[in-house]
């Protein structure tokens, strides 16, 4: 997959039309991610219309990341097979035009994951997602996290995000305003994107399944920064419409789930938060 | 095991006996299963009232396949290692005489994980239960699937099924219907188990609790046949409860354990759609 | 950590200090846990206001063991990559003066576990967490587990506790009354903390979930003593208020989560009982 520049700025129609794509075509998503995240990733996927997949040993992840219509590639819990395995992937998403998603977690703070992450940029991943201390960190400009949780602010990010639209098409970094980059034309663009819940990083893996999230909406939208701001945005309904249902982390994971199901056109329309800012 | 016959078509009384000696004898099931259904397989298991053990490295699986009731091998996620110990586990279950399930994941489909597959079958499982697509696979007959969901009719796979009662005691195929075939006396006979959800392939992993399920059965049904029919109609009547309860994946997977709980006598006789077939 | 002596016997006071203190310095967990927990302790961490991170491949546990505030080892699903871990976690949180936890599952009943916590055992964990069965046969005072749930009775396990405090400051056999044992001065004591739900047994992981709330509170407790009967009553105090709204164990689950994060000093003072027995 070569380095693209969207037609234009993602707009809410962009989004409402991912989605509908995203319904109509139930991409299949390719998972290597770590033992936190597996069921509620699946889940995630599956609630969204999309067909999850978990294959990650050395010797299938290649292949079928020739089948799958997305690939997510997560360091939360990497093994030495597991990363055996998502180089293969990452190697035969890029020779197959299959759009890859890597999600780098914890890749600022841990020098031998830090290693593997950058060494897999070198596959041309469609999307980078992290949060903001991730996303610094990747991009090598330093900037500490504590274990998974992100200190950073997603602003603060931005100059690293843009720095790694070197190796990937479109760069987010999550937080309470996700901040996603990418390019149109000549220029780079940043969409932030609000709402959501502060009860999502209350539980676990939520932020592995928006990586996978993003994978789906690449493998059937026009452009991965399009694909991006899709699932950010699908993202942030659903944890609004979640939240008014619960509001604790355990009842919250549950109506979470149902509200990624539910999140239609008109819940789109009505409560996206996109705000583009050239 | 050998392979045996069982003494009549398994009916609704089989099922309730069945259900009541699982409540009674708590049977533990050894779970040889992939990373994203481990923590819903184990769920599913003690609600229904077995007791879950999740041993699966090469050091320990043999040993305890002799100490379980029964045992799943599910090969959604093999590695290496794991791939070792189903062998083990296999094999030593055959050789105790325990009940044994394979769950051919995607073996169709993935040649490296079909060869595994196909050199399980040697230590002769009771039960291999998995969805059309995968049972087709697994005789051989051709027939593709799209990642690990189900693009064929249960009714499809009868032919495959049949073929695989030279290797098991009994095979399934899930679907809207479930097909069950086994041997009863010199006939083959095929259930057919109507019921269950939509919801069902929308919540990941409950194909794999229906194996884990199928094992629980196994281990305390005076023959195999009669476990997978009990397996099945547990599983189905609970999906319906579990349905009337709650419209979405979220909370429809929490209701569904619930369900697999709540499940006694009167509700398997009130709700049971099990079709015989010679 | 050398071995010490709390202060005094714990009291609700202590609790109470110590729920404060956990939720005002949100400590940094390691767990290197089994594949049927890893995401409902990081849930249960993120309830209780602590930070998950679930560091277990060897390249990275030794130096993210210096990292954390305390680390969970659990000994359900043991690898052999993983076990090179938990050694290297283990020596190195030692080293750091950081309290660790090792939760023994099943370590009496199956040789090669049981080895491996035997060894473990050297680097002075400043908690032993496990029920009944596994803390009688940690101890090697014989005593069979089936499988990985107990069928002995907390009380039978006391002398057993006692004994494992020449290896650790603080443990515990979970059970109807949870018993915990630690050294006040010159005398033992024996903390009983009653209350919990019958349907925690019903949901997988939740022991494992109570060894990770363990290392939470170890990481921001005085003395290790005070930190184990912290958890164990924050554990039974959620547990029944998560009983007065649920009675199935699907939405047992999820109530317990959201009665983890609301759980604060009125509930721990009306709920707790706490019985020290020197």
């Amino acid at each position: 997959m070569p380095l693209v520049s969207a037609a234009h700025v993602p707009t809410i129609d962009d989004v409402v039309a991912a989605h509908a794509a995203l319904r109509a075509r139930r991409p299949l998503v390719q998972a290597l991610t770590n033992t936190v995240s597996t069921n509620f990733v699946a889940n995630v996927l599956l609630a969204v219309g999309a067909s999850p997949a978990m294959v990650d040993n050395p010797e299938e992840a290649g292949l079928f990341a020739g089948i799958a219509d997305g690939v997510l590639i997560n360091l939360g819990t990497p093994t030495a097979a597991q990363v055996e395995s998502m180089r293969l992937a990452a190697k035969a998403a890029q020779a197959a035009g299959k759009p890859w998603v890597l999600d780098p977690i914890a890749a600022g703070g841990l020098p031998w994951r830090g290693g593997i992450a950058a060494e897999l940029l070198q596959f041309k991943p469609a999307i980078v997602r992290g949060n903001a201390s991730e996303i610094i960190g990747l991009a090598g400009l330093g900037g500490g996290a504590r274990g998974v949780d992100s200190s950073a602010d997603p602003a603060d990010a931005v100059p690293a995000a843009i720095e790694l639209l070197d190796h990937a098409i479109a760069v987010s970094a999550s937080g309470p305003v996700d901040h996603v980059v990418g390019r149109v034309g000549e220029n780079v663009v940043l969409v932030r994107i609000g709402g959501g819940s502060a009860l999502l990083p209350r539980v676990t893996a939520t932020g592995c399944a928006l990586g996978a999230l993003a994978a789906a909406y690449a493998g059937i939208a026009s452009d991965p920064l399009i694909g991006l701001v899709a699932a950010h945005t699908h993202f942030a309904v659903a944890a609004e419409l979640a939240e008014a249902i619960a509001k604790r982390p355990g009842s919250f994971a549950t109506a979470f789930i149902d509200a990624l199901d539910a999140v239609d056109e008109a819940a789109l329309r009505e409560r996206a938060k996109i705000e583009p800012a050239v």
